[in-house]
């Protein structure tokens, strides 16, 4: 379904071709197809011809930009046309709504990507065929400009979503304060204040936008990562814009229709079932209740097995194994030392408790992984930078890289990539931008941030922004992989470190506190804004084109998200109180976790340090066998980055991908031609119809219309129990 | 899941090529196909090749006899071989076995006939495989063989169920007796006992037998219904054998084989989620609660599924009708007179409640069509026979009646059609013996029966015989239409007759059970092994090796029913006790249904009556229309005797039909030619891979391993109490 949490990870949205990502994947596959060609010799003589024509048919069509070139390619400044900017105001607004009042009532927030683009190309759409009727029509509507809307609409609503306003900045406030046990001293608190939000988000929010232009060329075209929702949405654009006459695209159109249709009622169906805690088929114990509680189950989600489709098997394999490893391993070993390691009288989703161990164990396998693959980035370029100083040659011109991630010289590069990594590397944002923007960006945010919040040094903010692009590297690396965004991790993360710096009696709460804030914002729009310059890429947005888009974007949300939050502030008293219409949940939970963090990494559970070294360590051992094993050995090495992920969330998501691989991996096996030309259609279909239909969920529950029904799995022996109570109730 | 009840109804299982069935349908599925052509030409000039191909092929072979025209046809003595008989024997002693549990526990048995075929196939393949090792083989196995062994299984284990040792014969007994609140006399009951039973059996058993060879010709061959379990079984059975190197049987083969494990696997699944009553995907609140509640939801049956995708289009919108008019409008307007029309403080269940209405209201409509074709029926091969006598032919030479049901003379006969009925009146089963023997067996049981009970007296027995044939039919056809045979209604229709006549002081009880034997017996026996002629006549099976194989399968059964009965009779002296590991459920219900019975139908609830007599009258007046209404109405006007079988059943399963109707509908749309050569094989797949289950299901059941999961459903309000409730038991 795509969804946030701000308790949990953050799902991106989108779907990449076949650029299957990383080095040895790309080996792997080209491998597997010639393997499938060997076996399709036998087949074909079998299948008669059928096969042949759709080979040969995909071969003159496969190309999606060939069916695009005869199009004119708009300016970058042509791209941004005012009826886009618009169109995004708008819808910016009525996804801040809902990305706001999801906050405050359930604190789980679906990722908007999909929509935006499928509503930003309905309202031009409409708008320009009603201005073309009347004559006035001067620019026709591109797929660069729907790209363009996306990404505006993605960054405004994102701030809502970043900004905390039902977690760490709402968690400031006297009404939470006053719920938590400890801290509620004027030290420690700061009710919400139009002005100063604000201020705020002008100050953090920019920041994620100019640490992301240096990592961009290296995430889309170099590692070329998959960013599974930004290139589904790709997709959808793309298929939207598909000049007619094109056979095998027309097909791929109206099979990523049907599976969207048939993602979205499903989604909707499901809805129904879904009348309560642990109801619907996401909470489906399909591989037995046992499983179930330790989160290892099927859960029905289209975007998930659409996500399996779309990643590599490695990915998904190695996303498996780190499920079995944590929840079906650790978790369970550790959770029988409960009384011994930690308290056993606390509940288990507190951070002293088993709780600790996920997420720790997690962050520090991410950080390890991270730090080896940004220190390797960093050392090439450096390598290859001085090289360029030595030769006097120009920088924009030199290859990063030869190896490490880029594409091996010995491929044959595809149209589609060609033409797409040409016009990427075309409109380039300036180095001397970006680098100063940042450090100017930095310089003002640490002379500001202080004053909002007194409690947050100026120095607790440059180590922040010191280490942020490299947590927003990280980030942005593993939403690549597999989708999920773990911004609020990286946060609660900065509310501990900070937190424990500061120290209760410095304002250490309200100081971790506004430190998540700064961490999540620039993680948090690290990976959203990486998921949309994927789907530019994609599209052949100019790059210059979108970070505008983006600026424009994050400079409306730092506006209209604190005016929403206000009009909800104002308008109910009782705000965060826990009864309430609108407890938001999540603010106290991020408040306690600051009470907790300023007692420093000693109020962790037992030995979970000692574990965190151990997984770190781990990371870069296992990305060290990967670099410098054969290639062969290699790509059968997991990542250990989609191997932490479900460490902390639970290995569901995990099952849904491998479902996924398994069943693209039959299809290839039938027909190897037919899933080629079709798996990524499909995929997008159900990744799509599933992000859209969060749509009119979440209006349904602004609404207030519940699902009526409760699909419940219970044990035998419990089940027999509940009977006769209903048999008493009626 | 192909089940039977003895409550309800009883579901057969198998599948038919193309014959869609009745003339009406027929030319609509020409007109369709035109249609279909028409818009061929433009969809031809879309999808190239590929499908013009699949025609071609299509063309040279589709015809499943052609494939096997190789092959020898052995003689009908040849088909009944000594292994076939042995091989028989076992599984009748095993299936007896698991149905007499099933009968003892749940009263809810699956039906066998895919089972039969498939285990017949796979013991005599091992043997047969076994022997050509060592050179000792004699004689090939072949199809013939395969579904004489089916047969053979299906006659003796159908015996364990229309014995009625878990409903009316037990319910003679004074375990059950001692339940009941009236009627615990010497005159009404009598218990058990291994002697009376087998000669019961064995005086009963073999009418149904003998009433059906008339019928044989006009149900398979000119009224060319469905029996969808028994075309199944054949296609199945033509799957196993079809010899080597024939390209589309091999395809179809192996998707029947595809979907087969898929459905196999996914009766597995839900297996698990059915720990309890009303859980599990059965029971799946698909359409909402209201409608479950009303009995209208899609149960995900992959059983109905298939069958509705072998099923004409005119019945499964018949059944859906019928389905709307009782359990949308009927049932709920009489429900809303309760405590007027019927009194408030009975169970929905009693037949003097709501329940009265649906079984004799759906009885009604079946009679009124079943006397109309039969009538009908009977009128032409009197008129034929007259002319046949007049004119001095024979009778076997001359065509059944032309119009009425028969294949039109203007349509081009298939080659498979014309082998098949050129082998299915080949070797006849001579007139007088049918007759003969019915009327020699009649005789023998009417003078028998009031021996074992004299209650019975034999003028009861003699009109019971006379009214049979009809009854029989039927059942005979509504079971080829829908797959339902409906046998234990009937059977409660004589308990209700019987009963009334015979009359409390007179042991009417008894009187009324035992009636009710004897018309089940005739009546289930009539539409199980109607579903084995088709069967047979698919398979190329001569009908004289059929029908001896069913004499020797019926008189096994006549021997091994009791004998199993007995045995757990004696080994659990508590057989029948409610709270017993054997509580036979339905012994009680039938018992007090009999002592309702005796009261008369003055003891029905009001009104009822009349709108039994209004449904009557409505089936003859709906079967005139169809046959005096021009043929382009008539294909839209449903059949009476479809439409009556969702009344007491519940629309569920017509939901489940009108699905795979829908699937065929979409799949025709978009590839007529790969529809037409697939979905038979697609939907024998989904009914046999659901029907195979039973066994392991029965398997599990009888060793006690229970379901662990309860899949419940819950309104949301109900729901927070539950969630409430489970709080407190943790």
């Amino acid at each position: 379904m795509g969804t946030q949490d701000n308790g949990e990870g953050r799902r991106g949205m989108g779907l990449t071709n076949h650029e299957a990502g990383m080095e040895e994947e790309e080996e792997e596959m080209v491998e597997m197809s010639q393997m499938s060609r060997r076996r399709k010799t036998r087949k074909e003589m079998e299948e008669g011809r059928e096969e042949a024509e759709v080979k040969d048919e995909e071969e003159k069509t496969m190309s999606i930009e060939k069916l695009f070139d005869g199009k004119p390619l708009p300016g970058w400044r042509e791209q941004l046309t005012f009826r886009a900017m618009v169109v995004s105001f708008f819808l910016s607004v009525m996804f801040s709504f809902i990305v706001m009042k999801l906050n405050l009532t359930t604190g789980i927030i679906p990722s908007l990507n999909v929509a935006a683009g499928l509503l930003g190309f309905f309202f031009i759409k409409t708008w320009s065929k009603a201005l073309e009727k009347t004559g006035l029509l001067r620019q026709a509507f591109t797929r660069q400009e729907n790209t363009v809307i996306q990404t505006c609409v993605v960054a405004a609503s994102g701030v809502a979503f970043s900004g905390g306003f039902g977690s760490y900045l709402f968690g400031m406030s006297e009404t939470i304060a006053k719920q938590a046990t400890e801290a509620d001293n004027a030290q420690n608190v700061k009710d919400p204040g139009l002005g100063w939000m604000i201020g705020f988000l002008f100050v953090v929010s920019f920041l994620g936008l100019f640490s992301l232009v240096p990592l961009r060329k290296i995430m889309i075209v170099d590692y070329k990562l998959i960013y599974p929702s930004g290139t589904a949405t790709a997709f959808l654009i793309n298929g939207f814009h598909t000049p007619q006459g094109a056979k095998l695209a027309k097909k791929q159109v109206s099979i990523l229709g049907k599976c969207f249709v048939s993602s979205f009622l499903w989604g909707f169906f499901q809805w129904f079932y879904t009348g309560g805690d642990d109801c619907g088929f996401a909470s489906f114990p399909t591989l037995g209740l046992k499983a179930y509680e330790n989160k290892s189950f099927f859960d029905f989600s289209a975007t998930y097995v659409g996500v399996g489709m779309i990643c590599p098997y490695i990915v998904n394999i190695s996303v498996l194994l780190g499920g079995i490893l944590s929840w079906g391993v650790m978790w369970p070993l550790i959770g029988n030392k409960k009384g011994s390691w930690y308290p056993a009288d606390i509940p288990s989703s507190s951070l002293h408790s088993l709780q600790g161990y996920r997420v720790f164990i997690g962050i520090a396998m991410i950080l390890g992984d991270g730090l080896y693959n940004f220190l390797k980035v960093f050392s090439r370029t450096m390598y290859s930078f001085i090289s360029v100083v030595r030769s006097g040659g120009s920088m924009s011109t030199l290859p990063v890289s030869d190896d490490g991630g880029s594409i091996p010289t010995t491929t044959t590069i595809s149209f589609d990539d060609q033409r797409r990594t040409e016009i990427f590397l075309k409109d380039q944002i300036p180095k001397p931008v970006a680098y100063g923007g940042y450090i100017v960006i930095a310089v003002i945010s640490i002379a500001t941030l202080p004053h909002i919040f007194p409690q947050l040094k100026w120095y607790y903010v440059l180590v922040s922004y010191i280490f942020a692009p490299m947590l927003a590297f990280c980030n942005a690396y593993g939403c690549g992989l597999t989708d999920w965004s773990l911004a609020s991790t990286y946060g609660k993360l900065a509310i501990f470190i900070i937190g424990a710096w500061a120290g209760a009696s410095h304002g250490g709460v309200l100081a971790g506190l506004a430190a998540c804030g700064v961490m999540m914002s620039i993680v948090s729009t690290a990976s959203d804004l990486m998921q949309d310059f994927k789907t530019g890429y994609l599209t052949l947005a100019s790059p210059r084109a979108m970070f505008v888009s983006q600026v424009i974007g994050t400079a409306m949300g730092c506006v209209i998200a604190p005016c929403v939050f206000w009009l909800f502030y104002k308008a109910f008293n009782d705000l965060g109180l826990p009864d309430s219409e609108y407890p938001a949940p999540y603010a106290l939970v991020y408040r306690n976790m600051a009470i907790l963090g300023v007692e420093g990494f000693s109020s962790l559970p037992k030995h979970c340090l000692t574990l965190c070294y151990i997984f770190f360590a781990a990371a870069i051992v296992i990305n060290l066998l990967r670099d410098f094993s054969g290639k062969k050995i290699a790509r059968f090495i997991p990542l250990p980055m989609a191997m932490a992920i479900p460490f902390y969330i639970g290995s569901y998501f995990a099952i849904d991908m491998c479902v996924g691989s398994l069943i693209l991996f039959v299809w290839e096996t039938v027909n190897k031609a037919k899933a080629d030309a079709f798996a990524p259609a499909v995929a997008s279909g159900l990744i799509c119809g599933d992000g859209i239909w969060t749509l009119p969920q979440s209006i349904l529950a602004l609404a207030k219309v519940k699902p009526p029904i409760c699909m419940k799995f219970l044990s035998r022996k419990v089940n027999v129990k509940v009977d006769e109570f209903i048999a008493k109730l009626t």
